[in-house]
């Protein structure tokens, strides 16, 4: 009997997919469910489930501080950001692939499963991740038998297959933020109710009084709040809690998906706004015009690689080069007020400011003023020639 | 005597001017206000002045409409943003100086004059303006003298010259802004001080009850508030009121000037972020991801060139033709929440969304999962050949 | 029974279409094969093979100036290329596709067929243009049935179908260019073979003697040859001839297909060629440097998608309102010489030009040299810094 | 007596500024030649003038292998190319800047001194480059006396100083280039004289055979020619009498200098046309479509620094580290033909081939073209919903 690893979450796609894999693809199934961040009960769950489905072998995969220091370090690094969103789901879903194919290979596996339909963003973000890295021939039994939601219930009920408590929206989450889809939010003009929020409070019932704090970067990198030090999962989990306490982090947008779907999407991404925000006030003392120009330059196609879950694109690897050298100068500190969903810069300092009135008038205590007056002159010379030659008639 | 046309809003640096001009230059000076929605004070008072320092002639121009219909809707057309705040000063001042420009030219003036200092941006972007649309000489009486600001105090003491009250910060307002540097404020660790807003309210000061807002769009620029139509002017004053009463609207920025120093600057502009916003909220309902992705380079240029000063650069207006285009179907509804100094969208519509269900669904009323096979298999073919070939060894 | 109309060329693949919609879809077949510049064989045959094979009504289209005015006009302008190629096949594909939908909406319809098979880029820029104009089903015969070539002959060979002369090579032609692909091309260390060559002759093969010539364009456009004024078809079809002729416009190069395989591509566009070289000769004398960067930018975009044959795409209509705008001033005279397959600019001369000893020099006869110092002290402020600031250790 | 290091080439501008730098300046004055691969009687006369002129210490400072492998090929790497030119004099100029530091430093010097005039590049790359070094004040005599051409010559007869053979042209040479510049040529309608170049030939005295080579490339820079491996130097020598030879590398632009004007350019660079063309050529195997599209925008970053003579900012350092990373799988072989004036390529081959028939297909021997079907269909969705919805009207 063929052997298939199963990318698994315990929810209706996958769970569906495992009696399917034994049934229909009669194939002994191993699943894994690969932690990124998930609430607790999303790791616990899947592991009963799995057994009571007759799961033979079940792996829990921890690949919370990989996730944290290669990938959310580097978003954060590259102000990665797609349609006004931080990359959540996207970034972890190239770290999962990958981690099923680790086990695949290890369980000496002949085919890689996921329970992906045929209408969304991943996959596209897992199968391109499997392929690059493994030869299994790769199963979708979703979309291979073009299951609607309702057939997937029929056949979980048939089958006894367990049923996670029932959610209105589509939910996905990992250490970077949470995404909420579906139901009501489909119609653009419907207001995102409160109660499909987890992660923040609205601004009314945020606390009235503002919270001041300082976040050191070191090397782009978020290292220490209020000089305590502390590790990537750490820094990122209290940066969540911190801001969406303050109601900060909520995003609603109309996305453009891979094949080119706009759908409407809200955002839970408290820690990913407060850190972006502290990083991009860090960078402006710090790099030169030039850089912060071409910074958004990269920011704009690295955030578009992320989305499309193309980790393994070598222009990835190459713009990471770029984003390393200019990185290693943005080491310092910034201070920031949160109050009633909106952050404030009140500060910023690092040794390798650019903003330094020492440094920038080193050559002549007293500037004559007379000096500028030839580069003004000369400033702009083909667009008043334009208008001269070209405006004249 | 040959006569000058001087730009004069009746501070230190233009009443100064008017001064060396007479009996330095031994011209005959014509001082001339452009109104771009600055205070009425500094409408009035101008005029005041110039009396008093026994100028012939001061004029008074009133620029507001052509401002915000000819270049602030054209900034919010084009998202214009540099380095993170709405571009106000710059956007006004080619303006400033093709009004005085014309009206030298009216009253046969010989030359004219600014009171720049040779520090600033405001110097470059007057006289390329200037140079673009004038033979006259230009002069910068400050500059050519290099006098520092006591120097200038004294020569207005001995003068008779009247100062304006005393500010502690350098302003300068205009409809679409308001800017705040200079004293403390060039420590870019210390916290801006509450006293330096007049158009905003703290956070903490803000009404504890929310505002929900409608604001419609034509052609990419705003027409009605919660359907009462408007002129451009209003509108933006309009907006500049109701943000600014919720704290929205204070940026705080490291900024890159022209010749590349970077200096620390503080803006409200209330109006300008609430209308940004909404308006990009738009755009992504009623534009293809293509153009989304241009736009964002559009705007970059855009910005950069506002900033500079050269409104009259071909290039400005190869973009305007561009963006006029895209913004024909920028037009529909976007419903906000403005609280706290945060502002959320609620809800947008247009007829011209590219987001709808049956726009995008309008062959195949029942998709077949399976046919995503294919595409997903064919999906960064190239990225995985990469892993294959490349990362082999 | 149901109407199609064919996209027919009177090749293997469209003339296995024909027997197939009649015989396999049983459906009434029209065929239409659109002019737009391929010698006159490939339209001549056509009406005969479809009368051959019983198809009752056979159109041609006469599209050629439609194709030169607005489509190769439009890439001249745009300085359209593709990985170094200038777009011919691709920049024909969304006219044919688009008067193949306005056929059978006058004929009545119900389905628009094509031949392409699933391995190519034809496919993509055939059907989404259709998609774009129409509600009718789109057949793909060959694709359907996923027809190897070998099953392809064998199925004409029982259905006494014509085939064509025998080719070596798979070749499209139209005015703008003619591609060359397949059989030992496929290997990119294989020289191509010198037999492949229809439009060009060998370096070796060009005449000993240089051919110069004067190139007048108006609006971006091409109107004139040494002051002999010709329409647009008579222009492209010209250049071609005189730059086939010296053997210039060989093109050899690793392609990258929509899809994203790499593909071997030799083209022959000798027109292309030299009117692009002459084209931007005159834009260097015309455009601001801001201009010719942005035009860059736009370059790209635009070959993009016009490879991708999305001529419908809307970013493409607001990118030729900016670059109609720009080729305003690309007004003026280019003089070249050919010879053995190279093209060199002698001169170039316009009323727009922006070089001009007057206009640079407008406001002082006599430059003082020192005038420069303080703007050349005052340069790359920020790289002196970093270098001070950021290397000291 | 203040000790003053010039930057010497022997001719007539520098020639001047020893004999003010002694006389006006009051100064001891050191002369310095940097070889970067200018003609063996560039390095040999400053030496003699230097001695004849009664400077006492006269430093010829060998720079060519740094030259050359830190500056040309990081250049080729990048495909550098300002407005259709291989960057040759920019490319140098911050060398040779680097190096007149270092003997500064070394001599414990007071001042560094340029014979730049106020009208060109050069007096912006080589200041900034010193200011970014060093902090001895710099002195740029010419410019600072304003002195034009003529009475650099009246100075030069009055002081016995040895005046070089009469030039027509300024002419700038190195390694990488030879820049003509001046006189008739500053008439964009004339054809430059044959009498112009001397690193090529006419296509007309270009041999009637035409000649193959090999190039073999490693990490992106060439390493041997037929095999025959050679260091940069000596690898850029020989490709430039090669390509000259041919006919190969003349370039007549208009281009646009720092601060705006146009001027009229012909280059001699035959060495870089052919080794840009191959690694070009070789980059379309190698390197993904994202990774080609992505190094077009780096190279125009990357160009534009070059160009304006900022070797030192930040964003190039960046950049070489995204270049570097991808520029390792651009290793393999080009096979070119050389013939009066053009280079054609005929083949090319890597172990890094993206390109690969086997590679491309790996997973599916074979592709059944139905699977194509889906991924057509959902082919450029907004484009046709653009269409749909907002054309209706």
């Amino acid at each position: 009997m063929e052997k298939v690893v199963l990318a698994f979450s315990g929810g209706l796609d996958t769970s569906v997919c495992v009696k399917l894999l034994q049934e229909k693809y009669n194939m002994e199934v191993i699943t894994a469910c690969v932690d990124v961040g998930q609430p607790e009960i999303e790791i616990i769950r899947p592991a009963q489930v799995a057994n009571k489905l007759g799961v033979k072998k079940h792996y829990t995969i921890d690949a919370k501080d990989e996730f944290a220091e290669e990938f959310i370090f580097r978003a954060i690094k590259a102000n990665a950001m797609y349609e006004g969103y931080p990359l959540s789901t996207s970034l972890a879903r190239p770290l999962i692939a990958m981690k099923i194919v680790e086990l695949a290979e290890k369980v000496k596996a002949d085919a890689i499963a996921h329970g992906c339909t045929g209408k969304g963003n991943d996959q596209f973000r897992f199968e391109s991740t499997i392929r690059s890295g493994s030869l299994c021939s790769i199963i979708a039994p979703v979309r291979d038998l073009s299951l609607t939601r309702t057939e997937e219930i029929a056949y979980a009920n048939e089958n006894n297959i367990p049923l996670p408590y029932d959610k209105e929206y589509s939910i996905d989450e990992n250490l970077w933020g949470r995404s909420i889809e579906g139901d009501v939010l489909e119609d653009p003009m419907v207001e995102t109710p409160e109660k499909a929020f987890e992660w923040t409070v609205s601004t009314e019932n945020a606390p009235e009084k503002a919270q001041f704090l300082d976040i050191t970067f070191e090397n782009g990198v978020p290292v220490a709040i209020d000089s305590i030090k502390m590790g990537a999962v750490e820094m990122v989990t209290e940066c969540n809690s911190i801001a969406g306490s303050h109601g900060i982090g909520r995003i609603d947008i109309i996305e453009n998906r891979i094949i080119g779907l706009k759908s409407r999407e809200n955002y839970e991404t408290p820690g990913a706004v407060l850190l972006l925000t502290a990083h991009k006030a860090l960078e402006q003392l710090v790099l030169s015009r030039e850089e912060l120009r071409f910074a958004e330059t990269i920011t704009q196609t690295y955030s578009d690689i992320v989305y499309k879950g193309i980790w393994h694109e070598p222009l990835r690897e190459d713009l990471d080069c770029a984003i390393d050298n200019m990185q290693k100068r943005v080491t310092g500190l910034v201070r920031l007020k949160l109050h009633k969903g909106s952050i404030k810069i009140l500060g910023r300092e690092s040794i390798f400011s650019l903003y330094s009135e020492e440094a920038v008038t080193f050559e002549d205590k007293e500037t004559d003023q007379r000096e500028m007056a030839g580069m003004v002159k000369n400033y702009a010379l083909q667009a008043a020639c334009y208008q001269r030659v070209c405006k004249k008639d």
